[in-house]
């Protein structure tokens, strides 16, 4: 069993994320932490909640960071052409969800519950990486106590999506993600580099709702809007991003992976710019030398992927 | 025919370039500026007028940049341990060889050579971009006069090869680049993406020797040096890096190119890396917008390019 604290920003893909980690057998999910990012950190907390009530999930919601790791930061616009203007496809999410959230802040639920568990928790991240900093910064020993680190965020070997240089989760606080890729934890990184060639086509959609449940129909009827964003970019369909990430926790066979340090540009014209230093390349004396070793995912079974993300979300029929 | 200036700092690489461009019948090589990088100016041009002389090159040698487009920059010391301690594999160049230097500076005889050539003469830049971005600065105009610039420089969906994030011609000299890349003219980047799959072998420098007579036979022992570096990091032989921007001239065939606006990043982590926004690709407002698209090289057919250099070099057999 894989011990999960998902902290996410859903949100359309995390959305699918998060069913196929509530819905996966070997996944026990011990909390679900919320970021700002896809929506304003109310949004995404609201939008947790509205997931955990529709799709009975008993895991708690724990409020993050509605800000940069470091202060006053240039943040951006929540992506409201992408996730819309509820963070759920605009599908009339209620405003209040009447379920409480955990008393406690993101990052104070990470480092207690990764000390309740020491190491045995998973943290996927597939939001900005305010959360796992903060964490971090509040309790730098949880490097030793957490089993690893599964992002979903930048960008190596090909273009970033907010700027030519940088990914959105990374892009969003860079700071963040050079504090967590560079802590001696172990990263994987499940970048645009595979997660663009993980494209759901509408009849895949389409045959998870039929088979599915009510549970599929949601899930379903908020990836409409989304969809309509990638119409321009994939010739049918939508990528689904955060799901990969969840898709390495349980099957990281299906992925191939390049192993170095890493490091985010902070500042200037790659703002949020992810390069790794390959372990198995010579440079001159680089910023990127004695720092831990992480894995970049380079490569994906995209087919794979998909065929697992069905079954899983299929697997249990809810009414 | 191709009228071409040559920018170069030979440098090993260089000097099997150099050759290329003198021997092939289609390229009428209008001068050779030299610019500082593989070694200190002074010995690049010393180098420049030694293959001058033993190659019986007609062009003459104008002297460059000493130093980077911006004053003060931060320099990197030149890599003797690729090129050697004289710049051409500590073959023993003489200190002093008797010819004379153009006395124009280098970006002098560029501007001068293209406005006698208007709309002809294409530049072949294999080192730091400082003659080019002197040229621009000289005189803006020669952006609508030049047929076209190729550079060897760059890495794009690729590592660096002087930290991970940059390649050594744009590392050298981050500002000169960025102003070569954004200017109006048309230019085209053969970068680590397509070089670094060009890897001469020893046996195939070996057939070079043996059917090119005596300028071969000095291209043989002058890149011993630079295989010798390239060890441990190719199986067999060196990478000709500058000798791919010449093919380019005259096959362009031989390679595929992706087209889109051109950055380098100036300063932090990513200091010197080449970042290309494609054309195809839709993106949020950056600073990528409305510059000049030009060409990446993305790939290369390196063996086609390899026996293009083989047959060229060895069709003048000078004794």
């Amino acid at each position: 069993m894989h011990k999960v604290i998902f902290d996410t920003d859903p949100g359309v893909d995390d959305a699918m994320a998060l069913l196929f980690l509530h819905h996966h057998a070997e996944i026990d999910l011990l909390g679900i932490t919320t970021v700002f990012g896809n929506a304003t950190i109310e949004t995404t907390t609201r939008n947790a909640l509205f997931l955990k009530r529709e799709w009975k999930i008993d895991a708690p919601v724990a409020q993050g960071a509605g800000e940069t790791f470091i202060p006053h930061r240039i943040t951006h616009e929540p992506p409201k052409f992408i996730h819309g203007d509820d963070g759920l496809g605009n599908i009339g999410v209620p405003d209040v969800i009447d379920l409480p959230v955990d008393p406690r802040p993101a990052h104070h639920f990470i480092v207690e519950t990764v000390r309740a568990n020491p190491g045995e928790v998973t943290l996927v991240a597939v939001g900005r990486m305010t959360n796992l900093a903060n964490a971090l910064k509040e309790d730098p020993e949880i490097v030793s106590l957490v089993r690893q680190v599964v992002i979903m965020g930048g960008a190596f070997d090909v273009n970033g999506n907010v700027t030519p240089a940088a990914e959105a989760n990374i892009h969003g606080d860079p700071e963040a993600a050079d504090v967590v890729f560079t802590a001696s934890w172990p990263v994987v990184v499940v970048g645009l580099d595979v997660t663009t060639k993980t494209v759901m086509t509408r009849s895949q959609l389409a045959e998870i709702r039929d088979a599915g449940g009510k549970r599929a129909e949601l899930l379903f009827d908020l990836s409409q809007f989304y969809i309509k964003f990638y119409e321009t970019r994939v010739p049918d369909g939508m990528v689904v991003h955060d799901s990969c990430a969840c898709a390495y926790v349980v099957r990281p066979d299906l992925f191939r992976t390049r192993t170095g340090s890493m490091r985010v540009v902070c500042g200037g014209l790659a703002d949020g710019q992810t390069i790794q230093k390959p372990d198995d390349m010579g440079f001159g004396p680089s910023d990127w030398d004695n720092l831990p070793s992480q894995r970049a995912c380079v490569d994906i079974d995209a087919e794979g992927v998909l065929k697992l993300i069905h079954d899983t979300i299929t697997s249990v029929r809810a009414e």
